[in-house]
């Protein structure tokens, strides 16, 4: 694809994600089939609760990743911008370049955030994953249906009416994200995970950790404060790293021990 | 907490509470999923059902708890009183105190009730249960999720929008009632229980006490009564232990036997 | 209940299932959970089908009974006789005779018909038939959930609020009507049963009957014609007639053989 | 039936197909209960993957039938016309005859496309199609429940309001496409398989060849465009042959054998 083409897709990407309108998921993630089993007595205080773990040798305040995006357009230089800073603030990791690029160079990229192997919308199959791990990739990024859905965005790019309808037929396909995230998981274990796709709030996010990520990413909802201010992105990924903190202290849980460990339920069987 | 505040906590619990708009349940209390089997020929006269029973030593006209409150509202001593004369005119019990008073002193409280360790929303898992009567915890209040939404009822009250939207994400979070009850129930057997959250009539009753419940409390629907009069709360609880009476009926049981041990039925399975 | 009370209450009833805005059913019957496997190439005469069945020994046209009732109403007495003029016509079964009286007399009532224990709208148990067969019971009328809420139409009828609202909560009360038949057929196999409630159709017909129904009830839907005429009557029985037939000509039937034990299937499998 | 009266059926027919407001499904495919596993890195191109496949010894550009009709009607005529020179310009098959012809003559009909015997809107069971293939029947049609309601179809053309009930009760009658073509494909492995019925696009088609289909139809889809021109129906296919393709392609496959042998999934099982 030539640069002034990838430009303007990425900036169509921004403007359709950005439009409630223009976006809808494709089918569920998964994530709201269980639960955790609630702790009535967690004997700990919500501000003690240690969320810190360590991704690739980096020690990050919280397992979160904002994930970003390379390419040309201005708009996105500004949103990478505030971004990078809020990811800087919140001793958070940051995520940069297009697969395309991670999968040609395999190594650092400056920012001290590893490149990953990722794919988008559509999850990631054990069988895939396997032959990944075969081929040394070290982290992959495990991204699956129930999120952002890419092949509706790119339907709206679509040069003919054709191109278009071909494409609407794959609005629901794809893993979903939480079943891709958990065969994934059990096809690797070992190697260091990516969860992204989907995730909502730090509920899905402590689910996502529960399946076995060891990072969990969430990108377009970040986008709007993305547009503003880096203060706006802090503020953002604050309330989702407070939603963490609760669910830590809802599973009785001073550390990432319970999101990683703790009994889940899944609903609707009959008591009796 | 200080004692203003927690009063002011209390009115807007009040307030939020009566205010059918500003409420919604969280999910389902799981009663639903199983029903008595119908017993076509009760062979008995409504009015000889009996419905006493006894708890804590002490006996009660049926097994009914009207669940209350402490605090400092006016309006909440009103109700208080309201409540306190109804359960007294009906022989039913009356829930006083916190749970964090509760929990402090473990004793009587002065009104002949019980007090008891009570979980509100969210349920009580089993690990938790046999933790508690190990440590010598006489009653055991079970309250799941599936009745009044107190993370949506605290969310109102949030001094920030991103506190709100923090608290929000556990809008669906807790153990529903019917299985947090029966769960309880089997982790603790001779311990008094009383199954709280979510009951909406005397069917409900019955069948909380048939997943293990000694004891059935209810609260927020009889508040519209209380705030008028104790006749009002009288007659609300009328309605409810009469349903229970039926229930008996339609089971075929002339005391409480049915309710605790009658064949239950779980619906939706295809007949071949 | 004394006979001008009883008269007021069959009044009622009739007013009450006339009119659609005051009448809904009680959950489903779970007939449609299940359906019979087509028989792409029935190699037979749809007009060659022989309905006909026996039953304690009358011959009928059908395997059909039109449930009627008894009671004081002027009303009653011509839509009975509508009913009566179009079962003889049809070469059908009618039903005549509250439960009460059946249970009383347990003898024949001069109409050619036999009488029945009946239950009508929560379904009989298992446990419940066995006792009956051991008590002599000849046959059985079996009525689960699903048909016309009698729980519903008398709560029309209650005297207070208190009374209605009590009535309400066992609006969904009883074992659906499919899941009734089929444990009371396998409770008192050679007993003769009779299937009444939410039968819709000459496809609930047929399935009723593969449930173990030796004759199917059908009532308040020949209401609009019975106040009408006799002819009213007949065409509304003419086309539940002529969908069994359908029925037995779909699943390749020249008689009752496949609507008795032809091949079903519960739907919603995943194929793969 | 005689020349005219069929002649103006076909007419009805086409008029009601082609009247969006006059159509119903009866209920689902079955489609929708399974997915094909994602292949994310699927290393081909999507210009290289070979749909073509052999038909009876017909090479096909893809394993795609249009299905269509006989008869008198002038319309039908124009649209067969547009349809055949479609098929033609594809390069895939078109069918032609009524299933009463095909049953009776059992030969080629002069078009190079093989007659089949063929079922539409409620399947064929296992069952039959042993008998068929023992009455070497050389191509079964399988088209089940979830397309083109041909009980909705027909019952607008009833004469009488009680024809019209009578047909009404058998509107959700049938097996749904995808099991029936399963079953099928089980009880007749290596039997020339159409699946019809149904199918929306590429995507239903691919599943359609995963569950024993040799080759897939669709008609009424077509029709609108069939009106027109032959250059309009070969827009309408193309669409679908190119859903086709990137259905190949997002399962990793150069040809059919993916849409033949992927893994499957079928959705909605908790993760945990
Ligand atoms: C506007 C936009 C641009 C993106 N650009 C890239 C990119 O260049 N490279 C990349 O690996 N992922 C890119 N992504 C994908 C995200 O990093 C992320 O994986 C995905 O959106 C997360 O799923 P979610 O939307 O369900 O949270 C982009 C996402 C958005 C919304
Ligand atoms: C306005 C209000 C105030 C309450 N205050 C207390 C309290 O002070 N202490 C307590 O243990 N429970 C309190 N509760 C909880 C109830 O006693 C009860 O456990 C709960 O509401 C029952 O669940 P339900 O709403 O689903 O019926 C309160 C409930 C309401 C509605
Ligand atoms: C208006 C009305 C009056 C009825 N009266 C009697 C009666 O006197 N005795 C009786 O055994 N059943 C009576 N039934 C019950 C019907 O015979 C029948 O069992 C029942 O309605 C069938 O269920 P369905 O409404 O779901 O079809 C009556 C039903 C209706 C609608
Ligand atoms: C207007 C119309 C006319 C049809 N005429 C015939 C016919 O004459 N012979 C035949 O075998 N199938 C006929 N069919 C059935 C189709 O060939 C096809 O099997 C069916 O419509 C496919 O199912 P679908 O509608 O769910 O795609 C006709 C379908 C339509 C819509």
């Amino acid at each position: 694809m030539a640069g002034d083409e990838l430009a303007a897709r990425k900036n169509d990407h921004l403007d359709i994600v950005l439009d409630p309108s223009r976006t809808k998921r494709n089918g569920s993630t998964g994530f709201a089939a269980f639960a955790f089993e609630h702790c009535a007595l967690p004997e700990l205080h919500l501000q003690q609760i240690n969320l810190g773990t360590t991704f690739l040798g980096c020690p990050l305040r919280a397992p979160l990743l904002i994930s970003s995006m390379t390419g040309g357009p201005a708009q996105a230089a500004t949103i990478n911008r505030h971004l990078a800073e809020a990811a800087q603030a919140l001793g958070i990791a940051l995520g940069v370049g297009s697969q395309r690029i991670a999968l040609e160079t395999g190594t650092d990229h400056g920012l001290g955030v590893p490149l990953v192997v990722k794919e988008v919308g559509a999850g990631i199959s054990a069988a895939m994953v396997r032959h990944l791990v075969a081929a040394s990739v070290t982290v992959i990024d495990v991204a699956g249906a129930g999120g952002t859905n890419w092949v509706t965005v790119e339907a709206q790019r679509a040069r003919t009416p054709a191109q278009k309808q071909a494409a609407l037929a794959f609005a629901d396909w794809g893993i979903p994200a939480a079943e891709a995230l958990r065969e994934v998981h059990q096809a690797c274990l070992g190697t260091p995970l990516i969860a992204s796709d989907g995730i909502r709030d730090g509920v899905d996010l402590a689910k996502a950790i529960r399946l076995g990520g060891d990072l969990v990413g969430q990108a377009p909802a970040a986008l709007p404060g993305a547009l503003r201010s880096s203060k706006a992105v802090i503020e953002h990924f604050n309330v989702i790293i407070e939603q963490l903190r609760i669910d830590c202290f809802r599973t009785g849980s001073a550390d990432l021990t319970a999101p990683r460990q703790a009994r889940v339920r899944s609903p609707a069987q009959p008591p009796l």
